[in-house]
């Protein structure tokens, strides 16, 4: 398989209610079945009205962002300086929402297209009612990514393509049974995309000829990509989720919920060793298996060490929550 | 600009020792000044002979995996499950270190390059040196990445191509300063490659022809996309970070050092009202600018009450501590 990527040039600017569909047929006349379109999402969110307006400058310009980014956020993921990282209602997780003040008029924001898997088949639908063309559509945008420098397009949307090649079940030539198994094929195509694609230059669709015989059906799209925030292990940022666990800590009830399952009893020595160098010096803190962690206090009671004692009581809690046994209640020797 | 992307077939089995430079220009006589090269590493660290002998299966071989890992690790990022995410001591984060377990025989495990854009430079000399081609080399492999399902291969290694195409100071056409400045081109060439590559079928190098019109200089190597862990809002997984943030909570000083600079206000308020249906009814929290916050017990003050009471205080240390404002004391009026 070999493959050819190419821009498609003359677009030119679009604007509200202008048919994507007859834009890239006369800028790209050499289009075949089979091609793979690659469409910069934000001609679509033009194309779609995706546009709000907003004070060219100033803290008004300031405010009005902040309010659209509340309103294209599901919830917030991380913030440092200046940058934002949200969730938006799709599921994407991106910097500002994916809210873009570049390549349109100071006064307006380009917003995501709404439904890009809805935006991919409509495009597609179109091509191939209207100019008689069977061509898979990917709608693509720019993200950046933890752990790396620099940004990458991936697909927002995806039409007649399948959004993942699977390897699940097969073989390598020495047998051995594959554990890399689904390849994010439509965000290979769209980073793939963007190298012919540029920023500034006015070139925001790619085709890709040689990847599919023939399209298919729809598919189920771009969304198939998107990761739950549950089952996905960076869904919040390492300061915000470090602060939550210390939220956490400034919450935890003196009597925990009785435990689901029973705590591992090494975690519970590890929560009374690594608390062992901040308590004061006579409290004791003992496990016993099945009833919990027995707090005894120093001999001392007057005031100042009774305080003290319900402040390492709550360390314990703290450090017994960290180690993934907070159902372990801990018990307090009172003086009468 | 037009893409071509070719898959170089016929490699077959690579070992220690092997010479790579001549074994890629056998199999593609038909290669070109200017082409890039990508690579994937699976082969690289074969020549290279960054193979471990481990046992084929059983207890042994989980063991033998375990202690490879911690041998390639030089922090852990995140654990679920299985999955075990870390950073290499190159930098790179992966599951599992990037040591990998497929296309070699059961007994041997595939380590990382040791130096992946080394053996980019070295590559690149050999070809130049060895079979007159003035080429440029991406060494490739497959990772996953947070918020998206599905994986896509990403430079780890690069010579004689710019990592990165840098936009800043660019104006697009409506007058507007570009913010999308950086974009990762040798991990959009390593995922544009992966596309003609396949897990199986023994294409592990591909050929991406007329991005460049000239390589250059070796460059600085895929190093520079490797973010450190400092700079980084997604250094350690969410769990781990929460965990972080208990184990903090435990472990927070009676006193905290000398604010660096005033605690904002707002997130005083803010800690002191969190904490508020946590605490025992009648104590009270008072914020008193510049001086801390004053901590007032209820009336009653037999024993149960003032542990109570120093565990209400623990909890608004670590509500300070989670609101950032982890320098302003916590002042108790203790009975006399």
């Amino acid at each position: 398989m070999k493959l050819e990527i190419f821009p498609v040039t003359g677009i030119g600017d679009v604007s509200p209610g202008d048919d994507l569909a007859a834009l890239i047929a006369a800028a790209a006349p050499w289009l075949r079945d089979g091609d793979v379109l690659v469409v910069t999402s934000k001609i679509v969110s033009k194309a779609e009205g995706q546009l709000v307006d907003v004070p060219a400058e100033g803290p008004e310009r300031a405010a009005a962002r902040d309010e659209v980014l509340a309103a294209e956020s599901a919830r917030k993921v991380a913030t440092r300086g200046q940058t934002r990282i949200v969730q938006t209602h799709h599921g994407f997780v991106m910097a500002s929402a994916g809210i873009d003040a570049s390549n349109v008029d100071r006064t307006r924001l380009v917003l995501l297209p709404k439904d890009p898997d809805a935006s991919a088949r409509a495009l597609r639908a179109a091509l191939r009612e209207r100019h008689g063309l069977d061509v898979a559509v990917v709608v693509s945008d720019t993200m950046g990514r933890p752990w790396r420098n620099g940004l990458t397009d991936v697909a927002l949307g995806a039409a007649g393509i399948a959004p993942v090649r699977d390897h699940r079940g097969e073989t390598d030539p020495y047998g051995n049974e594959l554990h890399i198994t689904q390849m994010a094929v439509i965000d290979e195509l769209a980073a793939a995309s963007e190298l012919v694609k540029g920023k500034t230059d006015q070139v925001p669709v790619a085709v890709v000829r040689g990847y599919l015989s023939r399209p298919g059906d729809d598919g189920p799209g771009a969304v198939t990509l998107v990761r739950e925030a549950a089952s996905d292990m960076f869904s919040l940022g390492t300061a915000e989720a470090r602060a939550a666990g210390l939220h956490e800590a400034a919450l935890l009830p003196l009597r925990p919920p009785p435990a689901g399952e029973p705590a591992d009893p090494a975690a519970v020595e590890r929560a009374i060793a690594a608390v062992a160098g901040a308590i004061a010096p006579g409290t004791l803190f003992t496990h016993i298996p099945d009833e919990g962690v027995r707090a005894t206090p120093p001999q001392s009671s007057d005031a100042a060490a009774l305080v003290r004692f319900g402040t390492d009581l709550h360390r314990l809690r703290a450090a017994l929550a960290a180690e993934g046994a907070g159902t372990v209640p801990v018990l307090p020797d009172l003086p009468a």
